[in-house]
């Protein structure tokens, strides 16, 4: 049995009892500490070292109110001190190599996801130092869903194209902790395993069992905790029109060949 | 000025000395200490809770030589003790609401994207307590480049995609550290920033003037830096290409619509 290192034993045990934070005090969060954790978060790996991400920091409260119903106007987004958005960002790297002779390649689906893989790395380590500092965040997958929005109201150009947004600040009370599947659902060895009606019982059923989650079922009216999912929060219609709206937003952002 | 918390301050210090580690040592890496760390990861934010990600984690010699080709035979997938590929993952899920009288509608460019997205975040928080733990790890952004052979290998069914390998093992020796841009470069306020002439010279400047930047030009005959990436590591044929061979991947894996 390996021992755990003192500073691996503390970030597991913050990670084991981090949550999402939706509600903040008043408490200020200072450019200074933002930018330490900025710069550390850079260290992340990147793709050739070119750091393919830009990070837009919102503090201004008309420009939170027109991001909001980018992001379903979730009070967060109005409420937190801070809206960071994270960025895919070809754009630097390709003035850069315009600037010194160089012909860059970069508007193809290839180096979108090359840069948005960038991007989720060093968001989620500048996560993980937010947390460690006792702020509080809330990540919002609407980023992705009404992209138009945000591109306009951040003044993103070409090549520029959100993937995360966090909203960040000093926690106000005790966030719930959520549950998790065990890691035997979602850890393989040497050949991905596929899903039998037993592993799926043994993996979702004590999240089913959960009163909450029950409470959640009876409300909505649903039989079944997926038909939640399906059926309300991610239906087929909703995703496949957002994969329209997705797919357009690279495309007017210069990532798909046409 | 804020106060750096302890956990903030060894993570913060951590990740400045970080480097990606290519040689490891014979020790092995547990398969508890693995499912340790990954329970850690899994309290990521993940979309709905849905943790539409999978682990496949190759110790085989024969998979690892299997898997190397599609990693241009880097030499680290065959010479480290673990290779993890982190896989979106709408397989799962969708199993799950199938057995539970749901129909799930996650077939499509969205949900890939999605599951992308929860699975880099959760690789970002592994490969962050990993480190944490003294081991060391190569971020392989070759994954995406020939996804087919690494699906074969790894039997990945529908609504499986592979999104990022890491090798890990403890590290022999010490590795490089690598500089990175500035904050300035990547941090912008209210709006983005268009980079200007000025902005490029003093974000790159001194990455360019390096002895050993300056050096790798000489020996790849390029007259500046930018041309190493998009003559050499990145050109735009190679970029078009793969661009192709992924969309591909996609639509085998049942995530892109004809």
């Amino acid at each position: 049995m390996e021992t755990i290192t003192p500073t691996c034993g503390a970030l597991e045990q913050a990670l084991m009892q981090r949550a999402s934070v939706r509600q903040y005090d008043g408490r200020p969060v200072s450019d200074d500490l933002l930018n330490r954790l900025f710069t550390a978060a850079a260290r992340t790996q990147t793709m050739g070292n070119l750091q393919l991400y830009s990070a837009i920091v919102t503090r201004d409260a008309a420009q939170k109110a027109a991001l909001a119903p980018a992001h379903f106007n979730q009070p967060m987004v109005t409420g937190a001190p801070v809206v960071v958005t994270f960025c895919a960002d070809y754009r630097r790297t390709t003035d850069w190599c315009l600037q010194r002779k160089a012909h860059p390649g970069y508007d193809n689906f290839l180096s979108f996801v090359n840069a948005a893989t960038d991007a989720l790395l060093f968001c989620q380590s500048f996560c993980t130092l937010a947390e460690a500092e006792g702020l509080g965040l809330c990540y919002l997958g609407t980023t992705i869903y009404q992209p138009h929005t945000i591109i306009d109201v951040l003044r993103l150009p070409r090549l520029v194209m959100p993937v995360a947004t966090i909203t960040l600040g000093w926690p106000a009370g005790e966030a719930p902790l959520s549950d998790r599947l065990p890691a035997t659902a979602f850890v393989h060895h040497e050949h991905y395993a596929q899903p039998t009606p037993e592993s799926i019982d043994r993996d979702y059923g004590p999240r089913e069992a959960l009163e909450e989650n029950r409470r959640f079922c009876r409300i909505n009216h649903t039989e079944t905790l997926a038909q939640i999912f399906t059926d309300i929060r991610y239906t087929r219609e909703a995703c496949e029109a957002m994969s329209v709206t997705l797919l357009d937003a690279l495309r007017r952002q210069g990532f798909m060949a046409d």
